[in-house]
C-alpha cells in the first residue's frame, strides 16, 4: 500500500520535519520504492515535485528538504506499485484547475469496476483508478456549480460523492484547493493538530527531533495527516473507517463519521490493502 | 522582456546544454531575474519546475541540470517583471488538461485590453494577460471539439485565434500538448533544427561546447526555439513577425507567414518590447 501525507496550517509552515520521516518509508524504513510526489500551495500557485526514484534517495526529495518551502497546504504520496507500470502521468498528487483555483489530490487504496462516464470538464491523462476518481469528483462538483460553493455545501456534496466512490473499494485520500483540506479514510489514516503549547517531537523513522516551541509563534496551528503516525512521542488521532474530515487553518471544521465508529489496527489495515491489491 | 525556450524532438533528448546558456540570462549575462519556469513532457506526464529566484543561481535550475531529464517536448521561460508582482500563480509555463492530455504554454510580450469572457472549461488562477490568453485558446479549441482534431484542423483553428489575440499587442508564445509544439512570433523568436550530420556547438552565454555527433544517433532530429540564438557557431533561423509554426518530431510540419515576411533586428525587437512595457 502507498502512504499519504498532508499538512494544513493557519500560517505558512515548512513540512521538512514530517517529510523527512515520511520519505524514509520510500526505500529505507519501508518498501514504498516506486516513486513519490509532493505538491505545495503557495498562495494561489502550486509547486509540484514528482520522481520515479524512491523518495529515500531521490535528488528531488533532497531539493524539497534544502528548499524549506513554506506552505499552508501540502499533499505528498509515496508509491508501492503492485500492478501497472510506474509513469509520470500516474504519479500523485494530481492537479486540475476548478473555479479559478488549483485542486490537488492523492489517493491510496484500490477501486474496482470504477468506470465513471467520460467527463465534460475533466478527463484523466494517465490510467489509474485514482485519477479517474479525482476527475469524477471535480466533474460532479463543477456540474453542480459555476462558482465555488460555501464550505458547508462543498462538504455535503463531497460526502455524497465519496459514499458512492468508496463502494468500489478502498478510498483513502487527501484533497485540497489551497483553502481547505479534505481527508477520507477507508482503512488507515491518522492526524495530529499541533498548537500552543508546542513541545518536542521525535520521528519514528529517523533519529531526528524538533522542538516546535522554538520555530513557531503561539498562534500557529498545524494539522498533519499521515497514513501512519510519524512521531513516537505524540498522540496521533486515527480516522474511523469511512470518516470524512475537512480542515481549515489547521483545525477540523467539518467531519462526518459512521456511528458507531470503527477503527482498524495497523495490521488489519495493511492486510486489507494487500488483499485487494491496493496499488494507488 | 522575458525570454522563451522550447525544444521539440523525435527522440527523448536532454535540454541541459541549451538550458545552461538560457538560464545564464536570468541574472548573469542578462537581467531576467524575476524567476523562471521549465516544463518537461515525459510520455503523457509532465514535470514542472518553477522558481522565484533568478535562474542563474537557482537550486531548482541546478536540479534540472543534475537530473538530465530526457524529453521530447520542453518549454522554459525566464522572467523580467516590469509590472505586477512575482508570484508562483503567475509563473510560466502554465498547464491545463484538454482532451485527456496536458497542454503547456509560455508567453512573452504584452496584451492590452485583452479581457475574454469567462470560460466554461478553463479559467485563469493568476492575473497575467498570458494565462488569460492560454485559457482563452484552450476554451475556444475545447468549445469546437470534444476530441483532439487532426493537426491540420488544430493549426487552422489556432491560427485564427492567434490573429485575434495578437491584435491586442505582443504575443510571442510556445504551446505544446506533448505531441506537437506551436511557436508564434510577434517580435523576436528564433529556431534551429539539428540533425545528421551533427557538429559542435558553442554557447553564446557560457564557455561550454558540445559535440552533438558524440551524443546522438543519425536518426535524431531536435528543434530548439529561443527568443535569441543560444549558440555562436550555428545558423539560427528567425521567425517572421506574425509567423505561426507547428513542429512535430523535430521538424516543421505547418507554417503560416505574412507575405512578404517582415523581420525585426534584435534592437528593434527589444525596443518594441520596452515601448509596450512587455512584462510577461
Amino acid at each position: 500500500m502507498c502512504q499519504l501525507l498532508g499538512m494544513n496550517c493557519n500560517t505558512p509552515t515548512d513540512i521538512v520535519f514530517s517529510f523527512e520521516g515520511f520519505r524514509k518509508r520510500g526505500g529505507l524504513t519501508d518498501h514504498h520504492v516506486d516513486g513519490f510526489g509532493i505538491g505545495f500551495f503557495e498562495q494561489k500557485g502550486i509547486r509540484l515535485f514528482h520522481d520515479d526514484k524512491p523518495s529515500a534517495n531521490s535528488p528531488v526529495a533532497d531539493l524539497v528538504r534544502a528548499y524549506q518551502i513554506k506552505s499552508e497546504n501540502v499533499i505528498a504520496h509515496i508509491r508501492k506499485a503492485t500492478s501497472g507500470r510506474t509513469s509520470l502521468a500516474n504519479t500523485h498528487p494530481f492537479v486540475r484547475e476548478m473555479w479559478g483555483s488549483y485542486w490537488m489530490f492523492a489517493h491510496n487504496g484500490h477501486l474496482q469496476n470504477f468506470t465513471p462516464a467520460r467527463g465534460r470538464y475533466y478527463r484523466p491523462v494517465g490510467n489509474t483508478d485514482s485519477e479517474r476518481a479525482f476527475c469524477h469528483i471535480l466533474e460532479e462538483l463543477r456540474n453542480r456549480s459555476d462558482e465555488r460553493p460555501c464550505d458547508d455545501t462543498l462538504f455535503r456534496t463531497l460526502s455524497r460523492l465519496v459514499r458512492e466512490i468508496r463502494s468500489h473499494g478502498l478510498f483513502n485520500f487527501i484533497l485540497s484547493d489551497g483553502q481547505v483540506m479534505f481527508a477520507h479514510a477507508s482503512t488507515l489514516l491518522h492526524y495530529i493538530v499541533r498548537q500552543a503549547p508546542f513541545g518536542e517531537a521525535r520521528l519514528l523513522d529517523d533519529d531526528i527531533a524538533v522542538d516546535f516551541s522554538a520555530v513557531t509563534t503561539p498562534n500557529d496551528r498545524v494539522a498533519v495527516i499521515a497514513t501512519l503516525p510519524l512521531t513516537e512521542n505524540e498522540t496521533w488521532q486515527q480516522f474511523a473507517c469511512d470518516e470524512l474530515v475537512m480542515f481549515r487553518d489547521g483545525a477540523i471544521v467539518r467531519r462526518e463519521c459512521p456511528d458507531p465508529p470503527r477503527y482498524l489496527s495497523t495490521e488489519e489495515g495493511l492486510a486489507l490493502a494487500r488483499a485487494v491489491g491496493a496499488s494507488a
